[in-house]
């Protein structure tokens, strides 16, 4: 625990491998750092006096000031004997990026590092995309082609540097926060769960994302998931279900992906939601970071377009929710505000003439509603009664304390107003499908959190 | 047939009910049909003698022209004589945008209209959004809320304007384009079933996207549609598909939708692909449009993110495709071009450091090989080996003759990448489960017109 600190809350940084020329990984990294990292950054190149305007050395070892983490670039064949001038100069912590170990059938090279490392310094990776938070960058892939997300709740621990860092784009082109993203790649040492028990106790962490190909702890595993869940709650998706997906597992990493019916039964142990898709995998960690648990399935639908009510609840029966009757004081107040056309029933419509304000009305009877424990919310906020207003009326039910998702179908204009929301906390998907198993999901945690 | 081609190429529209004020439905359709349409344009309004520098008529009977369209958005009690005073002036054709017929409740208004126009003008609607195509925009959506997509190959039918009008919001963001969209409505005269008679000789239209809540000539549309589909495919979305949902369809419409179960049946003895989701609709009939249909199950996956091969693998095996063994000519091909870290097995992996000529040689050696008949192309183009000329060396696969699909996860940066490819009738899509069913839709489609 007191050695993963000095990954996530380094004084001083050290980029072994650093590069002059841009374009290359090892520039990248150090001037992603450079903008970020607020502490002191030291480029390790021997070819090298200076790099970026900062001062750079031949080696750890030519650096008087202590080193709290290294962060490795060079090529594979000469990490070792890095890590053990590293070892010489008392770094505790490592983040080795390169690649060309066990996932390209290096085995030896991978073991010997292993052994010289072994309680002398803790390592994360090999062949890893790094970490990435708040006040720290050191992904190699261009800003302008990656965006990068804003600060946030949910952290990703991902063995896939590619699946991770392509979802950290998603997730900030949509506007939705980020606490921690940390690729593990081969894992020599730290692991996903280390790095679990780590997340337990960061404060700024609300909830977890996990891209796994391969947990060789496991007992581990569902002990220290087990622990965390009360607290909060880790989604899961498993790549390598398939024999074809298990082959490329051992491909790609040379680790054995094992049985998918075990890590599916492990997670339930656990009381890890399981994410079936990469899609769900994103929708479902920003719903559980940002929204509280739904305690009972009883969801109300409020929407303007009839063809989505219709739609989502559908998906909704499908998933194991239930559409409540409102109660006759609800029917009442909505009858008050609608139209003669509009359906004051669950799923409630608005309709296409709907305003903010009979959204407002509508929303606050609904959401007081003692019949409804959610709700989801769909804005066809294209119709031209409908203005900005909206927004913010949609933020401001965060008061009833019920949670709640948007669904929002549309282009550039409507993924705008969808990141606002994000921003705000607010889960908004763009198919009333995903939103509905976004709630669906909420309501899996609420039951999990029962049976604790 | 006849009748219809007025509602597509009209030399003259009367828009009964143009208003004077800007974000009146009546005001927006005449602009929108002023921006698009280089026909007659006539706005019919008592009150006002010129809108929008037309000039402006008490009534269709009021002109001397003849007209072939009539577009109507004036109240509902009025929308009856209105369609006398169209009789009596010989139009033949109407879209009757106004809503507060049946789906209020207000049937005997509808069987009203029915009665006093049937066999003397072709009606599409009441309470629908029109038509849209190149060269005619009758949406009431302000162009600045929801884009207008580009000419293309889909043809969409729509039972919902919402969920309709929407998703053409988010085809025109993606770059894919629409052949026709046709809102339903309440379909008192047109429906779905004359409409896809219709499509099937539109030149324009190479692949139908359908959202049906319900469906009262069901004989005729499996008859039609079977017809229809050795030539061009159909892919149908129904809503109400549970008790919930259905009776949001007779809140929605006043239609009774009947069990899920017989339009699944329907469907797959008409030979048309049912999605599941609405997004499915959209993936599917983008696939449909623009490749050519898979004839069996065999493909092939080439990656730059290991992960995403893997996860690739385990949706295809899921979605019953195979993953053949390449041919030993393509595996030597790959290693000629692969470093040692890279994976001559399908899935196929060029690596984090992949570039554009790697791409190249490997899609050249994949596309022709005898054992794949099939290639979803996996892109994290966000890495710097990599530049813009890999969309021109994906959007010349098509000259292999085999379908393929691409998967590009990201944020803008990628997602202008994306728009660019659909545009060369590239799908496209952010995840690699909805990449790989979009893939599957295509492998159904061969199997369906094997069948015939």
């Amino acid at each position: 625990m007191a050695d993963l600190n000095l990954f996530f809350n380094p004084t001083s940084i050290a980029v072994i491998g650093a590069s002059r020329t841009p374009g290359k990984i090892g520039y990248a990294i150090l001037e992603n750092l450079k903008i970020t990292f607020t502490g002191k950054l030291f480029p390790i190149n021997p070819q090298a006096t200076e790099i970026l305007g900062l001062n750079c050395y031949p080696s750890v070892l030519s650096i008087e000031e202590p080193i709290d983490l290294a962060v490795i670039v060079t090529p594979a064949e000469t990490v070792k004997n890095i890590i053990v001038e590293c070892i010489k100069k008392k770094i505790k912590a490592a983040i080795i990026i390169s690649s060309g170990f066990s996932e390209i059938g290096e085995k030896e090279r991978e073991l010997e590092l292993k052994n010289v490392s072994k309680g002398k310094i803790r390592i994360i990776g090999p062949n890893c995309v790094g970490i990435f938070q708040k006040g720290m960058d050191m992904m190699f892939f261009p800003r302008e082609r990656l965006k990068r997300p804003s600060d946030g709740y949910i952290s990703h621990i991902t063995q896939s540097g590619a699946v991770g860092s392509t979802l950290l784009d998603v997730i900030a082109s949509e506007g939705v926060g980020v606490a921690r993203f940390i690729s593990i790649g081969n894992k020599i040492d730290v692991d996903e769960v280390e790095l679990l028990a780590y997340l337990e106790k960061d404060v700024a962490t609300r909830a977890i994302a996990l891209y796994v190909e391969s947990i060789t702890r496991g007992k581990e595993f569902v002990e220290v998931a087990k622990r965390i869940v009360p607290k909060k709650p880790i989604v899961a998706l498993k790549a390598g279900k398939t024999k074809k997906g298990q082959e490329a597992v051992l491909s790609h990493t040379g680790a054995l992906a094992g049985p998918a019916e075990i890590y599916s039964a492990a997670f339930k142990q656990a009381g890890v939601i399981e994410a079936k898709t990469t899609e769900e995998l994103f929708d479902f960690s920003k719903a559980l970071a940002n929204q509280p648990a739904l305690n009972d399935n009883r969801i109300a639908i409020v929407t303007d377009g009839g063809g989505y009510g219709i739609l989502a609840a559908d998906a909704a029966v499908q998933a194991g929710l239930d559409l409540p009757q409102l109660s006759d004081n609800t029917v009442k107040a909505l009858k008050n505000v609608l139209p003669p056309h509009g359906i004051a029933k669950n799923p409630v419509d608005l309709t296409g003439d709907a305003t903010t304000e009979r959204y407002q009305t509508a929303l606050e009877a609904v959401f007081k509603d003692k019949n409804v424990s959610a709700v989801l919310i769909i804005i066809l906020m294209q119709i031209p009664t409908i203005n900005d207003g909206l927004l913010d009326v949609i933020r401001d039910c965060k008061m009833y304390g019920k949670p709640f998702v948007v669904c929002a179908t549309g282009g550039q204009w409507i993924q705008e107003r969808a990141r606002k929301l994000e921003g705000w906390g607010v889960p908004v998907y763009d198919m009333p499908e995903r939103a509905v198993k976004a709630l669906a999901a909420l309501a899996e945690y609420g039951k999990i959190l029962k049976k604790k």
